[in-house]
């Protein structure tokens, strides 16, 4: 009858099945056993697509021993893989190689060791690499080059001309980066000769552990792509827990027309990007708008009841995805009451007023200036 | 009241005040967030010290890009030092260097690479190095040499010989991997030689995935000294997941008169060690009896009973260890209901007889032999 | 440039940032915290529907402080809802009542005291019993009845006679339970005696921690429904880590024409369900087939290359759902080179010969028989 | 030789193997699989005994269907025991009671259905009682009192005074809950008055989700014990996921002369206890120091080096317990490179000049007073 004297019962356990068979017949040659191992294969990344265009997951910063980085190139491919991204970028630097003692390259190595396991695991690999200055003018990938050697040269501004002659994409890294720019987060007279020269697409808003919600308003006013990119330089899983729920990398979403270097070329050009990083997603407000629509399902209310003398209807709210929504009535001052927080692959029922038939909300984890949350309507 | 109809309040969380704090005064220049990044400390793995001896944990068996690893050889260190690790050797092998084409090295370079590394964070590294040959016999690990170069070799004996006369002692790596003896784990002439011109002083009973239980016989036979090593390639946490409850590399744990390359030098040739791999520990029965007693506390009855008509007492067993002892009483033939699981930091509660002083247990995932089980009495 | 003298610093935690807050201006009435606290919300299982039906998660078998369990009947509600489920069976036994010196009550009571929960949480809740006698019968759940009370009765053919009058659904649960039937899973005659009255029409194939594949014939052969519940009687996360990767009770997976009462009632009496246990899937064959049909995507290969002198192509299979499959190619004997393992929210990559079209597959985690697993064909 | 090529070779798993045993020789009858569940024995709490006391971890608030509660008393003990602790109360309100249609008992009926599986676990189980009055005074938790039922009585002070009469310890629950005390935690000139009268012994610093650091300044002025307390409704798993890493309900610590029920006592009316929460602790602070000297370990220098010119040594401190320490240098003003966050079971090296024999440090996230940390010198 399964009384609360069983409470104590010993478990039959998994162990218990797998010993006593080892006592019996066991294989005393060889044992395969696996303890804590991983299984191989690529996770499922829930971002769904919006109108017209497939959601690519991507990072566009990251380093390999080529130059200060621990692991060999094929290990970012298959990072990469596992955790579910479309495309990548290995962007070693050119100006700093502390390996170079044992490691004999020239600027397109890491690449090149990368390319035929990124074809193998159908990953998106770019041809890139890191420009590394002092501030002025920091840090720059330059991304879709045909040969990083010609990039080498003393004067900055020379390795971005032929970055942007190869028709790169070229981005500004880590803006903010406490090292470079300890006090506040500035746009130097550099960097607008460098945008008027055609030689700055976009611009890291987000890199590691960092964020720097003023480079929003910059994209905002220089039409300037967003990123959030990892920079990772140790294995992946040295610096991220990604076991914990709902955990991943800083990535960049790429809204493309189709999944192909081409596509991701177009749209990073035509600046169909957003930023993510923990649960917070940041850029242009249609995007996260077009995402969040495309992510939310606002049931029909199945049930209706009195609250204090009032109608009310409960209406099931469900977000399949791995993106996170909190949201807070537009017109009200952010209280805790008001707080729906809609979590991955989790569903909420919100109570509401029976004759409302729609109202605004704020999507407080969403940015798409330094000080703007989109708003929603449902 | 907190009444059930609580149940549902939405919560007061974190993020809440987190965001409601970004709302007032959020810093536009630079916010740290750090989502799912891990921490940056070493773990405690509480195994307790036995009688005379310290209980160090070792892996003497990994691979880093100097050879076919995928990882700087700084990056070991550091994967030691997190996992609680006292002593490790990289043991890159001479004859497979896959990535020579953009790696300049002599076979020393790994180790050097690491040794500061190793010094500023306190781990013990060995200077080691794989031989590797064909069947037989097979892959060598020779340790606490002075020189890697010399043992480059066409004829493996002549290998063996210069890593003894350097003081090494030597193990023979997965006598059992199925690449190399498929069918079953066996013996060669060649393994004998090797034995009796003193060039043999361990053998890896499991590596990585594999255990074999046969070796450990070998091992009482020849006098030979266990290992469990992980001989990883990857990074540590791409092929093993850490987070798990109890998870922890394979490993050797060494019994040594102190913390030093002198004392696990010492230990290793005295044969005290013993394989940790899953729950399960394997190698002289002694060490594990020894082990189990410094580990499990066997508290008085705290409660007498009647059970079925007869007296019995209430026992609580404690292990505040993270390893795990499962029993099973000794005249019993191992059915799930006598089974006593001894899970790590936990405590169980027998009951027993109230006239029984002392009973006899097989520790049932500790194995002395490929048939032997060390029997405990408490 | 973030190099590897990084490695240690220490991290700049939320902790810190929470910490230095309340060092300013700590609010020192009252702080909220909610440390280690659970959000309350919905978890969305990725089952997909099939052809023409909802898929529909349910446990039929429960218990409440009303006979033998340990927590109140809302709760049944509430951790349904939470871990997401559409529909359950609270069924407490008539005969065994042990709380009942402090509980006062008829046999409808833990039902009346849920419904109004039930109905706030969209769970659609059945008034549903558990006849406890000895084997035979066993036990048997009443579920869609109007009243308990009169299936009071101490012969057990005349409480099953008037549940059937009543209109019920009747199954027979856990025909296995080593309490009863302690050698071998038996069909007893009283059991033929009951189908042929019409008193009997489905069948628990697993209960709790057990599975019975024999039964698994009997639904085939007498035409029953296949059955696979919880019988909780703690608090469901006392006796199951549903924190862990995959983790669900035990459930029955339901194809209803809607989501209602009466469309669960329709396809129970229509024999379209499925037990869901662990990583198993059992029940009639097309069941299996269209669910993993409808799970998992192949994808058109997505490159050719060269493996020993021939041409292969490799192709990603995505199953993006909770559910797991296991395939082994038909013809062979399951080694394990040819385990094919899809996991939840997963991806894997497999390499076929180029000129292979279809091949069959065997789901060796899912079985329509004792002894059968559905073969897939792509 | 393990190499690269072998990243993606599938994994030969343990459902494998059973697979494959099921395929040989399943029993057909009962299979036992107990997937996800959980093991049922005792975590060992790891928080060290102090100098010349027991540490004993209490939680002296929790409730059960006997009032507002949703679980069997019996089930209190179990999650007790569970979780390592060693003495709990249950305190179901006299006033609220909504489950009374169908729970007949008398206010000792929990405390006596739970008594029982008390002492078959070795849990200390207090007979107890919570006054539930509005504010003011509020509620109270009375315990070590003999009978309940003569405590029931419409006058609050008529209440206490008969707790009092009874020997009992007596606290004041949650006073500055957000619905008795929303805008501010007020001590009411009632509340004086009992003090007075030597009606109130203690008081809640923290309940649930909730702490007030205004009531440790209480506590220090008026010689209140300081408690920390679930006030768990719910089962202990639906409200805190304690499957995260260092979860445990909120509880106070006991420092008392032996492990009994005696033993609790004469240390609440001691004043011997700190509130601990998430990952601070709170209380007196010689009990705080204490408690960090017991736990961590200050080894010493392992090593010298420069840094910037200056002598430096590095240090490693380890703290083997599960409570956690994050310091500040005491004369530096919290910025973040100074932390030091010393995680439960984990060791961390610190660096600091090789003069320094011995420097100050807070325990920012121990509280002895609203605003004041303990201060450590080591």
């Amino acid at each position: 009858m399964k009384t609360p004297s069983n409470y104590l019962t010993i478990r039959i356990t998994l162990i218990f099945l797998i010993i006593a068979g080892s006592l019996n017949a066991q294989d005393i040659n060889r044992i395969v056993k696996n303890d804590y191992s991983r299984s191989s294969d690529r996770k499922i990344l829930h971002i769904p697509d919006i109108q017209g265009y497939e959601t690519l997951k991507g990072d566009f910063h990251m380093h390999t021993v080529f130059s200060d980085g621990h692991v060999w190139p094929e290990s970012r491919v298959m990072e990469a893989w596992r955790e579910g991204l479309d495309v990548i970028a290995i962007t070693d630097h050119i100006e700093y190689r502390p390996h170079k003692d044992h490691i004999v390259s020239d600027h397109n190595s890491a690449y090149e060791v990368a390319r035929e396991k990124a074809l193998a695991q159908n990953i998106i690999l770019l041809r890139g690499t890191e420009i590394t200055r002092d501030m002025p003018p920091g840090h720059f990938n330059a991304l879709f080059i045909d040969d990083v050697n010609p990039i080498e040269n003393e004067d900055p501004m020379k390795q971005l001309e032929e970055a942007a002659r190869q028709g790169a994409f070229i981005l500004w890294n880590h803006p903010g980066w406490a090292s470079q720019q300890p006090d506040s987060t500035i746009w130097w007279d550099m960097h607008t000769e460098i945008l008027d020269n055609g030689w700055m697409h976009g611009v890291e808003v987000s890199n590691s552990g960092e964020w720097y919600p003023i480079v929003l308003d910059w994209c905002r006013e220089k039409e300037l792509t967003v990123f959030s990119n990892s920079d990772i330089h140790a294995a992946i899983d040295f610096d991220y827990d990604l076991s914990l729920a709902n955990a991943h990398r800083p990535m960049t979403l790429v809204f493309a027309k189709d999944r192909s270097q081409t596509g991701v070329k177009e749209a990073l050009f035509s600046r169909r990007t957003l930023g993510f990083f923990g649960n917070q997603l940041v850029g242009p407000e249609n995007l996260i708008l077009d995402l969040f629509n495309a992510s939310v399902i606002v049931n029909t209310p199945f049930m209706e009841s009195e609250r204090k003398g009032k109608k009310v209807k409960h209406i099931e709210l469900e977000n399949p995805t791995d993106l996170t929504f909190i949201l807070v009535k537009d017109e009200e001052n952010g209280k805790n009451k008001d707080l729906i927080e809609l979590n991955p692959h989790s569903e909420i029922i919100i109570i509401i007023p029976a004759n409302e038939d729609t109202a605004n909300y704020r999507l407080v984890n969403c940015w798409s200036g330094s000080n703007d949350h989109p708003v929603v309507r449902f």
